[in-house]
């Protein structure tokens, strides 16, 4: 994509090259070294990095990954760190903080001030997943005894190392937050209106050790850009912006994708990941479905005195079974994700299960209707065959859709996450409920035994 | 949740009711509505509504569901549909628009002026998921001879009813963009500065019949609150705010889950949707898969003769086969995923094929090892048959993981939904290659047939 400047870096024309790509957005020159670092190597893009200004050189910094911004750390100096420690927001400051090994932590830490260093490790000690790990502290607090005029006078002088001016908060002597105003507010109205006249005290605000799911869903409802965050007192701790929380959407998705798949949840990107990590994240759910099904073949090994006697009855085991897991699934998967999205609540569960029967009814009867005439007519096998697959049929999806429904609300109920129920796990227990009434129909049906 | 205001409305105090929802945020209002509706019915709903003042009762009503929209639409008078229509966002009405029916939309159109009416028409034709369905016409134009101070002036008199003045954008004569200034650059700077030298010309921007997947990784990309979408000759036509981007995506990862479920999408939330809309929406991937299944079935009916003669060999097949099954949706699901967030681009193929086969390896060896003990020490089988089973095994986690793997990117390049290529339909196609692996292995290892 950016090969001339590869080909520049490549020649030496560092000059050049940096300049071409400050021509770039921020976003972008992360991008292109992040090329660089994995198609050339880290060492040239450390020389290009130290060549940016350093105004933008922070900025750059905060939009790369974190393992590009470990290497690029371990090659520049004490002083660079420092300086790129300084520049960034302080929550982009704390995100690097949990990533960077504890001594080089240590030796940031010993060169900060007193008063930021407390900070610092208050907020390195909350809960990776809460409101308080992805805050900032830069807002912009004003008094509201405050005119607009002196509200916007105010934003000039302290505005400009705030990541959003774009919402204010007013607050009293204790910190306690006592209305917002929005800066389209501020601009809109006549210079000497007070605060307290113009700003919203209806505030919407989450606590620090709120869970970033339910952030997600205020930002969804409410839609806005900035949401305060309070300590169990109400003081005004920190502000959450919305860009960190789009990328926090797409990381519980991609956490809720990979454990519905039976993976090991892993935040590291798949390109990135290495061999043994990426086993690492396959085996456990792997053997653990593995001994279910083998529990499903154990029951099987029951009705080997009927399978012997009726062998074709193996031929119709495998659409039995993934009939019923599929049907499952699809069940699971729209309750799961009914509940991460707030549609299903816990109460719901008995609607769930009576709208899962009358689904499964009008399904069942489609497939098995389907599979008769296919075993009867097109297939010329037995009618009393035919029957007994399509009823078996019928069952097992009627059964497989009721506990696709239901386990994922159960699993949330006692604390479990509900992802997990989704369809490896699924179809691995319909797979027992499958082959016990196909079987046990059989047995009673075919008239053997 | 608020079984206070229903009450009052069950006992007619509506003027009491309204005063203490009046107390609330619009988008509470709008969930406290919802509750009315789903409670104790759309006429009280609508009482409700039309009792709320006017400029409040139009954000309300943005908030409102597509489905509640319609229910009081048709409950309130013409003029008043006329009156929210015409406060509503651009954006916002467009949906409403599309989701009318088509006599009353023109009857809408037909009270609306004519350059407004073709704005709409424009705005009605561009495709669903494109970047002009998500567009808005509400933001502020700029000239790039103003000064900072004469450009706040402009947005104090003009910016009341725009979507966002928080990124202004700076246009020549022929509406071709020229730069953006965020209301934030306009603060900061001193009063006579020109925006011409204070815009930032390095303008991203997209094209408004682009993708919305690309627009939401646009907004990942450079944490943009606002994004300006042009036309074929570069003129601005509109642009998109964050906060429809946090829904867009949350529906595209939706979608996804759905389709990976072996669901037709529906945008539909679970418990608004009907039993038959439901089974709709599961029945026809459920038909194709079990014709898939009927085939794997066929394939064991051609190996009957092994069978027969060693029964036992049934009681392994749920394990191979799920284990296959789970092992491809693995990979399947991180290829998808990688793709969906522009991790994995085509071009890795081979990558992700070599990554895979070394995965695979490592499972297979530690899966079919555990399995090996099992089967020969702890159930006493012959080694022979512990090593048939084991061997099939450690094969079928190498091909379902190529498979799951390598899928998906041919389905992208030849223009096929990768989403597809999930756990149900990779577990079909590895089920035929499993039943096929394990009983060729079967007939040779075991010397029969």
């Amino acid at each position: 994509m950016h090969d001339e400047i590869i080909q520049m870096l490549q020649e030496k024309q560092f000059s050049k090259a940096r300049n071409e790509i400050l021509t770039y957005n921020e976003a972008d020159i992360a991008e292109i070294l992040e090329e660089v670092i994995a198609d050339i190597g880290i060492e040239k893009a450390i020389i290009l990095f130290r060549m940016l200004p350093k105004d933008i050189s922070s900025d750059v910094f905060s939009f790369l990954s974190s393992e590009s911004q470990l290497e690029i750390i371990n090659g520049i100096t004490d002083k660079e760190i420092q300086y790129i420690v300084d520049e960034l927001y302080f929550d982009d400051m704390i995100d690097l903080l949990e990533e960077l090994p504890a001594n080089v932590v240590k030796k940031i830490l010993s060169r900060t001030d007193k008063e930021k260093r407390n900070l610092i490790n208050q907020f390195l000690a909350y809960p990776v997943d809460s409101a308080g790990s992805l805050m900032t502290i830069e807002y912009v607090d004003l008094k509201k005894e405050m005119t607009a005029k002196e509200a916007i006078q105010y934003l000039k002088q302290h505005g400009v190392s705030k990541e959003t001016i774009y919402t204010c908060y007013v607050m009293d002597e204790g910190r306690r937050l006592e209305g917002i105003v929005p800066l389209r507010t501020l601009i809109l109205s006549d210079d000497d209106k007070k605060l307290s006249e113009i700003m919203n005290t209806d505030v919407i605000y989450v606590h620090a050790h709120d869970d970033q799911e339910e952030i997600i869903r205020v930002f969804q409802k409410y839609d806005f850009i900035a949401l305060p965050v309070v300590d169990k007192e109400n003081r005004l701790v920190g502000i959450i912006t919305i860009d960190d929380i789009v990328d926090v959407i797409e990381q519980e998705n991609t956490e809720d994708f990979q454990k519905m798949a039976a993976l090991v949840p892993s935040e590291k990107l798949y390109l990135d990941s290495g061999v043994l990590l990426l086993a690492r994240q396959r085996i456990p759910w792997l053997l653990i479905l593995m001994f279910s099904s083998i529990l499903t073949g154990v029951i099987i090994g029951k009705f080997e005195l009927i399978l012997s006697q009726v062998i074709s009855l193996v031929t119709f085991l495998p659409m039995v079974m993934g009939t019923g897991g599929n049907a499952g699934a699809q069940s699971s998967t729209l309750v799961i994700r009914g509940m991460a999205v707030g549609d299903i609540r816990l109460t719901d569960i008995f609607w769930v299960i009576w709208k899962e029967i009358r689904v499964s009814v009008v399904v069942g009867i489609a497939l098995s209707l389907v599979n008769f005439i296919r075993i009867y007519w097109l297939q010329g096998d037995s009618m009393i065959m035919a029957f007994t697959v399509s009823l078996s049929l019928f069952l097992v999806i009627l059964s497989a859709k009721v506990i696709g429904g239901t386990l994922p609300i159960i699993a949330k109920k006692i604390g479990i996450d509900p992802a997990i129920m989704a369809n490896p796990l699924i179809a691995s227990l319909t797979d027992l409920i499958s082959v016990t009434i196909y079987f046990v129909l059989a047995t009673i049906l075919l008239g053997i035994g």
